[in-house]
């Protein structure tokens, strides 16, 4: 931890340097010095081509090329454009229509949904409750508000979602304070690569509720994945559950079109809110744009006006569709590739489904980490183990890192 | 102050609605119906041109329309790309090379540089201090981190810049908390328009030096509207005195792409430090790149692409320079008619200098506004008087508004 000279701490833990941006400088700099051929860079969290690039769909992108001055340079309503909020719900429910009221409110990205989530649904000095495998910046979203982060282990002993490690931990926090904030982050969970099945998901309900009786608790389901976990549809089947829970507490879903538009940069995404009633859809508008007015005032309007065009038009919807599920195939061949070879050579890696990332759990992951460098391959050490991003390398780099990654855990 | 149903209040006073979005709306509901020569919206924080048309530089459209997938759909670093940050401070300082550490991070428009200043340099329930007159998001941006607004008067008796009332303020709040953050928005105060001259510079400087004393005390001036304050370079003069006035406080500054460049919608600015120390810079990175990582992440990157291209091609930057020049002609146009009206018609105003607002200061703000809502003239009620958007109207209504703001403020 860092220790302030003139800065206020504010009971933040601040490192001097973003960690994954560390190793993925080192990364770049063995590239430039013993050639690309010598590093596999899997750190990185955007899909990249079999060459290295970063892929940019051409039909989003012939979107943005199409968008007039008044589409990017004019301020967007706090909330969002009236276009954008219908859009994002389509883009995140399709075919299903929730019977129950949905909100959506703009955000930039995921993580300005995770934010403002934090912000309204939780008190100062309060708990936050996620899996023990956790996307880091959720860590530090709740410290820059003044709340803790608190984990359940993911897995149980057979490799399956611990509903019971959730059950016991949120109503150990519940005894301390009112409210709770549980974050799940489903399917093609960062960094594991798990998605809850359709019991485990009833299950988890069923948990929640029965911790939730006389408290506030608010789910948070963070599908920033969403659309890389298989077939879309499928990906979206514990909506309909969702739309049952949702009027026992309020359901919040982080929707990012950082990955499946390509829009990373842009910085768009919305924090969508279920619930059966009336008056908490309401609050939730209103706490919500109260946030982002506070926080980063009205979120950029070019992305949002390309989600609304793209949902205004059936053919650039199909294309976008099209071109997504061709990247999606590659990516899913990523993983398969590493999961059969991961099994050939004895490599335990968690129960990876779908999404950009797998993981190893090993002893000591800054150290495994470090030998892999060494031999030119970069990752992403975690407290329990280290992070893979299939996203970013190739096929063939597939095939070779389960062995590798073997021989560096075995070696400590 | 609406009352939380389920979420959380957390201190903050949480309006149903946006104040300013509500006039607004009212304005286009009476344009479309009596007719868009019936009203006057004067509520807007844009340039606008006499066709009530958003003005976007077409020098820097031509850039937008340049821009490679990478340049907008790639991640940004969460500081800002080397370019902007770069771009960033000539931008800011021009021809001046202060003799200090200078840092820049990225943010989403002047908003995000003042949260994350509110963020990093107070404390939980701190008092931050502005003047009587103020951008209201001050206040939300310090509620929604559970920071308190405090404010003194602006003006002394002779209409000149209150530095007594700031000192005694600051001396009072010192008492109560080791830290004190004070914001001054300046050059072409919104929403006055006032200015602080060279010598209120100097003993604004002296006085916070003085009340700093054994306290850690830092200065953010706002300066969202520098461009429009008469030539650029000598809106730019009081710079030196702030590489003077930090070697003694970190002095931050609050910088916008939104008005300078027309990229309102896009969500660009920094907050810029200078200071002495080295370790305050490099510290001043790592705690506001914290605050990004957990507040957006990373900002857009077209905006970021687009001022560094700018930079990088002196033809470019000149045809910027010129363009904005012709429409911050007409803005100043406006602002000398309004006053010459108002003194005409014996209507008192704020000191008014430059910028993109003028207020008039009166006894029922609310009633005063409602009276001119009647007659088609939409302004903006404040806590002691109604703010007028010059950037939004007319040269022509700019000759017309002061006897009809007279009419209804002598009516109360």
């Amino acid at each position: 931890m860092t220790e302030m000279i003139f800065a206020s701490q504010n009971g933040r833990n601040i490192p001097k340097e973003d960690k994954i941006f560390g190793i993925s400088s080192r990364a770049k700099k063995m590239a430039a010095t013993e050639g690309k051929d010598k590093v596999v860079n899997a750190t990185i969290g955007a899909l990249l081509d079999d060459n290295g690039k970063l892929i940019v769909m051409s039909s989003v992108d012939r979107v943005f090329r199409s968008l007039e001055p008044d589409e990017y340079a004019q301020y967007a309503p706090i909330g969002g454009t009236p276009g954008f909020k219908e859009a994002a719900k389509k883009d995140l429910f399709r075919d299903f229509v929730p019977q129950c009221y949905v909100e959506a409110v703009s955000t930039p990205g995921g993580t300005g949904a995770i934010r403002n989530a934090i912000s309204n649904y939780t008190s100062h000095n309060d708990k936050i409750l996620t899996t023990d495998w956790y996307w880091a910046p959720y860590k530090t979203i709740a410290e820059e508000q003044e709340r803790k982060l608190d984990t359940f282990e993911i897995f149980d002993h057979a490799g399956n979602f611990n509903t019971e490690g959730l059950a016991q931990k949120a109503a150990q926090i519940l005894k301390q304070q009112d409210r709770l904030l549980i974050i799940l982050n489903t399917p093609s969970h960062n960094p594991t690569g798990y998605g809850l099945t359709p019991k485990e998901w009833e299950d988890v309900i069923a948990t929640i509720e029965e911790a939730g009786k006389g408290k506030k608790v608010t789910l948070l389901v963070d599908a920033a994945y969403i659309d890389f976990a298989g077939d879309e549809k499928e990906s979206r089947s514990f909506l309909p559950m969702l739309e049952k829970a949702c009027t026992k507490m309020p359901v919040l879903i982080a929707h990012s079109l950082s990955k499946s538009y390509t829009l990373y940069g842009m910085r768009c995404g919305a924090l969508v809110c279920m619930t059966s009633s009336a008056d908490i859809a309401e609050e939730f508008k209103t706490v919500c744009e109260f946030s982002s007015r506070a926080s980063w005032s009205n979120c950029p309007k070019a992305p949002q006006v390309i989600l609304t065009k793209i949902y205004e038009n059936p053919k650039l919807l199909e294309n976008v569709m099209e071109e997504r599920k061709q990247y999606r195939d590659m990516l899913i061949r990523r993983g398969v590739v590493f999961k059969e070879e991961a099994a050939r050579v004895g490599l335990v890696t968690l129960p990876f489904r779908s999404g950009f990332f797998m993981s190893v759990p090993c002893k000591d992951p800054e150290k495994s980490a470090a030998l892999l460098e060494n031999e030119g391959i970069f990752t992403v050490p975690l407290a329990k183990g280290i992070r893979i991003a299939g996203s970013s390398i190739t096929e063939k780099d597939c095939r070779r890192l389960p062995e590798a990654i073997k021989r560096a855990i075995d070696n400590i």
